[in-house]
């Protein structure tokens, strides 16, 4: 009916989270908790699907898990396991068909799936089994892994999830669920984050730590990149069906999706980006009488520089907390409005003084350039801009949407100076590749770089590949 | 049908804020801009009242002023001249019918009025009213004004003012709309804030700054205590119909409400916080690794007193973005739920250290409580608190719900001793009437310090009073 | 949003349906059946007002009672008393502030009113009230009853009430709630009926006896004209304050408005009906193949004058049950598409024949001319058509909104072959006066048969009086 | 939330009503019109698929068509092709998923589907679809359709359709919807009824021709048994490759389901019912006062039985036109509500009188009996009762939910006598099968009357015919 009104973050947009608890005798109320703990991994759609061992349910709407989600539809999903998805789309039309958990009543079993990542050659599998009589009820990459299971599924789960994630290629942390079990796993390459965790004498699996905490359950160790983790009435049993690969863990998690509390891939969030305003503060020293972040998303790179640099450390921009979900037009003459909505400067603070703000990254640039203007007329005589990660140069087709390569800030403009001059900044500075691995004490091979470095770990289609290299 | 998640912040509820356009041809519009600057100042109405110079019309509803209006109700408020108004109920139950802007139609004209702050003669002059056959229509104490002012209004709307305002007694910045006119006005001692404002050929009028910055208006002055406001065609017309008293500006203002963007009673509130975190620093100087808010209430003293002490700022409470909006109940065993819900902690951060903790307030102290216990779980070694100003020992009848005394936590106590037993903390340290005043830079003598001193500027009625001194 | 679909009926619009309860352990819920055995007097509005002793409390909203309320909303309305009202505007304008019940809290008593009528005299009552320095809430003339009341409701509500009606003047069949009483009065001419039954222990009062046989209510006596009945703790106790005068029945109630269920004025509605029928057959015989309503309206006149011509009665229009609800505007060329949607033919049984329609009204004639010529598209040979009441030539200012006197069909034609020529009919019949009194059984004397003569029996204020007369 | 006020109606319920339109710039709004018509066939959801040549978009929901579809959803709906259908759900669960159309996406075409009937070897195919690998999407009977279909559609729609139709056997009135064809096809005995109409230069095809009065198009002839209709850009193009078979009409239509101003099977209802009417007056003649429906669904026999025996006709129950909506339950004392609410007798035209009550079919009897005692307290003296169909004794596989064989009242009770003192009547009596059928004027042959006799032109499986032949 209306459309959101676009203060549309200048940022990457995450595809999706998942949660899945077994043995809690409010399985379905924990999902919708564990989702709410993981909702900056997709605002778009949640869904919770919940198994009282004889029937399995689902819920799914448009919108936030708070707004999807109340007691009483909670209470129509009954039962000891469940499992929950928050979404993003990145492939896949916005509807709510598309939204997860997928269910399907298959046989006498039921068979429910949350998945977060993207499958390069779900294109390809689709047609192919659509020629063979299939008939898909969406358009997410998803379903086919379903499909690919279905004429398997006489020989027991196990064989059949065997057979279709051999034919799948691409990025996936999943978890499922039927009448009795709950299944996660995870692709060799570990793309997306996926950790285990115990709850008495349950079990509870999610995208990101910060999910456990909010529980109450413990954090045990990550799914493996590869394995395939089956718990049910007998326990928690591990398979490793695939050849060992190398990992390529997205580094963009670190650097902007996870949430600063979570730990992933062996990181914790918090301490990592410090890490990277510490190697900025290394790289780039411009002469300025304070830092500060855009809220929130430079927080934490910032108070590194700041720590590193002895600049002091300023919140300058003064968030409103109840943006988001206002969807009036402004008036004519409200220029920047976009801007000035979610964040207003502290006028007096930046009056005369030069200012080095921190950014965790910029796709498009324009938000950026429209907050730039709006602090020099409020007075700032020197704006500079560190990033705390290189500039992004290639699109991704593991699951992250910054939209396609034109469009790429970095990727079109290609030097420092033209980007600082397109925002109006006295100067700009991308922290360096090696700065940015170095500061995860990691070795560079455990990651997936490619939206940096164009190297993909795995070859993606076509389409995708052709607008990387020409 | 559900009721909300108890996520209450230990905070004091502002009452009420308001805001006026006169001259602008989209005058709703930038009303609804304006409120959703406001919106800190009241979550649980809004409305607004606007004039095509015919017909005043007004719509409102329980919510956030973006749950309240849309392109399309904002669309049937059309004209040059509106008001607005963001409500919680410190009088008055929290019905729709107690919703502002409060409007009738009387004779031939239209009154519309929203009101911030709290009559303390109400009852009393609404008793009189309803003696002499006056109906009301809502238990809200604005009400009163209207009611004086009708036997006076065929001499006109400003001797009818005076009429009524010489009756009323205590807070009021009030916002009133007719078919042609707006007028604001502020009681002598100017308890709250109200500010005036122009908008290329038209003015504004709000309770706080923001406003203006969001709008795109420019800061002109204050509305001054005890001046009466008058605008319509031809031009802004300025009475002060009261003998001059001293003034009595809520420093809660400053301390806990306004925005850190705004220009409250002539200071700008951020950097005024963090002279308080200043003096806090010099005042009280614990053993700690680091210094952290509990976001977001806590940031800006805490900034200053990590500037003035030297100890490392942290962030490390990971706030939840989406919450505030869910109605679920947790399950049974979800301990603290509503401390963790909001605020997680980054764990490897705590791990063995010793805390600030700064706030700007402690009410009942409960909230405080579970977080602290929650962060020595999570390792801390040792916790401080330092809060930005004196105990709150008094109730304020001034459009404050701090809740009666019984539950003022520091009136309880009454040392710090026991408050911090009660709160699990290693000490805590209450910033000094003193320092906070200093801070200001300003005259003891212009603030209202009841809340502290319980010396009331003016009389409250008996029953609060009993409350206070007993 | 959506403007509903004009499948307006060709008919008058009947002002309120008014019930209450004293004595039921579930008095709103009570309410609110009774108030859908009354919906047929107004379907703009709805909404109860219930006592439990202590705090008198109501809900209401736009729409009919099955939408505005609600097993919860019901529930939130306690109490052994309530009131309830159903409402079709024609006074004041279209909006929730002038639903009713009208609820005021003044001194320590509150005071609830529903109002089935039209005071003659409100308008300038109001003014005389406003200058004296009243607030009124809403448009609706029955505030001023409560105004009035107010200076005197200290001395008492049964002085108070005196006081007030003494001054108003018009039709006015009205119930009140107080915490502890229910009261039921009704103007000293009767324009609109009132009753009064028992229920167990308990005492129900409604607009028509329909509503006492769906909530099981044994039907007493009618509350008279000029009649006060105050039920309380005591019992019920009688008033008849006023001076006898000659009663003013709306002979329109029995033609239209009541359901043919209810008893009237001391008549079987249902077989009133038919005596018109019998009647119309005396004065009119057309040579037709058969006769036939349509539905629903007449139905029982069609019944009557097929029982005395021996003509076959046929039901060739069938119904959509499920019209009325659709906010679809047709396609361009679906012509004739409010009568469509209605009612549709069954077209065999129409090729070739001629027809009497029998119909208990016309105002504007458009609704029945689309029909004719679709009964002749689909073969009629010839269509007659007998209305069972004279021409309604003035406006009724006692309650019932015929539209202004320019509107009215016959008014405007004047002679019946116009009317016909206009509707496309074969010829057309209305009742004779004579033959309408007589078939009631009645003195004439007791029916106010304004709308057909002009005699008006309470002098109409000016304006309306123009109308008429000129 | 809340449940429905059980005001069931003692009836049969049908299954679905479909429309479909080609050729038409409004083609869904059309839809929507057609589907309003066909209202009656199904209440529970409704739903329209649309194709602009390009893509097909669909929109359904649970409720009445005038609740789903508003101007707004309508509109995003685009296209000169459309179908649409409204359900009761026979088979799979009430639920939005099993709302049709059933719409997919596959290879590079969409198919778009809505059934009226049932299949009877669904379950059986479904299981061997399953086993070879196929996933559902919902628990319809309508959807294996579709999964048989898919192998075949790289040959083209007609061979697919043709190939698909082969496995199913039991009763279908389907439309099919691809991007540039409307496809209407119907089981070779024809259970169902469909119609084709021409409207301008496109085409319209309706469960009954009262669809084609609403929006103006002209009946053409029906879709016969067996027959396959094409309609695309080279016009209409028909199939029939079926052999030949028997037909099997269900004479259920026309004695309940239909719209009385529908032609179904080649019959005017209106005049069918009439005749049933005339017949039930040849077989049977109680002495009584007057005959009378309970409206609206013994309405015509009754006319009927009146024009036959001479015996006055009334239309003594009185209809609340607002019930339907209701969610309330009643309170304690309220005996009979279910009763009451819906129809309220006319007690002076039942006292003391000898009633004929004219009804087309009861399956449980306790609304009747219900009703009956009613009337007694209304003082009627004597209660006979007419059914205008023989005792309902067998279940119906072919879409008609009478429930299943144990709850109805003619199995269970046998003989006419125990049926009538169960309901409380002085006598009862059905209409005789011979009656039934001469009063068609058509073959016994043409119909399904398996309901009445057991013989079932098609073998039910397994479960059904237990229930029918123990």
């Amino acid at each position: 009916m209306e459309t959101q009104l676009s203060v549309i973050e200048d940022k990457p947009r995450e595809a999706c989270g998942v949660f899945a608890v077994y043995g809690h005798p409010e399985a379905a109320k924990l999902t919708f908790f564990g989702l709410f703990a993981l909702q900056h991994r997709g605002q778009e759609s949640a869904g919770i699907a919940a198994s009282d061992g004889c029937m399995v349910r689902a819920h799914k709407g448009m919108g936030l898990a708070s707004e999807v989600f109340g007691e009483e539809n909670l209470a129509r999903l009954p039962g000891n396991l469940a499992i929950g998805h928050v979404r993003y789309s990145t492939t896949g039309s916005s509807t709510l068909s598309n939204a997860q958990p997928f269910l399907v009543h298959h046989g006498e079993e039921y068979y429910a799936l949350g998945h977060n990542g993207n499958l390069i050659n779900a294109q390809s599998l689709r047609r192919e089994l659509e020629d063979s009589g299939s008939i898909f009820q969406s358009t997410m990459d998803s379903e086919v892994i379903v499909h690919l299971m279905a004429p398997h599924l006489k020989k027991g789960i196990e064989p059949a999830l065997k057979a279709a994630l051999k034919r799948v290629q691409g990025a996936y942390s999943i978890v499922m669920l039927t009448r009795n079990s709950v299944i996660a796993f995870r692709d060799p390459r570990g793309f997306r984050p996926l950790s285990l965790g115990r709850l008495n004498d349950g079990w509870v699996v999610a995208s990101e730590t910060c999910a456990f905490d909010l529980v109450g359950a413990q954090y045990l160790r990550d799914v493996q990149p590869g394995e395939i983790v089956i718990i049910n009435e007998v326990g928690l049993h591990s398979l490793k069906p695939f050849p060992r690969v190398p990992h390529s863990h997205c580094i963009f998690e670190l650097i902007y999706f996870a949430r600063p509390d979570s730990q992933v891939f062996g990181q914790n969030v918090y301490l990592c980006r410090k890490r990277f305003g510490h190697a900025l503060a290394r790289e780039y020293s411009p002469d300025v009488d304070f830092v500060m972040p855009f809220p929130d998303s430079g927080n934490y790179a910032a108070l590194g520089y700041s720590e590193e640099s002895g600049f002091p450390f300023e919140m300058g921009m003064i968030r409103n907390h109840y943006v988001g979900r206002t969807f009036i037009q402004p008036t004519q003459p409200m220029r920047d409005f976009a801007v000035r909505v979610k964040l207003n400067p502290v006028k007096p603070l930046m009056a005369g003084k030069k200012i080095l703000i921190i950014e965790d990254s910029i796709i498009r640039g324009t938000t950026s350039r429209n907050r730039v203007r709006y602090l020099r007329e409020n007075g700032a005589k020197a704006i500079h801009m560190a990033i705390s990660c290189p500039p992004t140069r290639f699109p991704c087709p593991y699951g992250i949407d910054f939209s396609a390569k034109g469009e790429l800030l970095a990727a079109q403009k290609g030097i420092e100076e033209e980007i600082a001059r397109f925002i109006g900044l006295d100067s700009i500075h991308y922290l360096s590749l090696e700065g940015l691995v170095r500061s995860t004490g990691v070795n560079q091979e455990a990651f997936c770089l490619a939206c940096y470095t164009g190297k993909y770990p795995l070859q993606p289609p076509g389409e995708i590949q052709k607008l990387c290299f020409e």
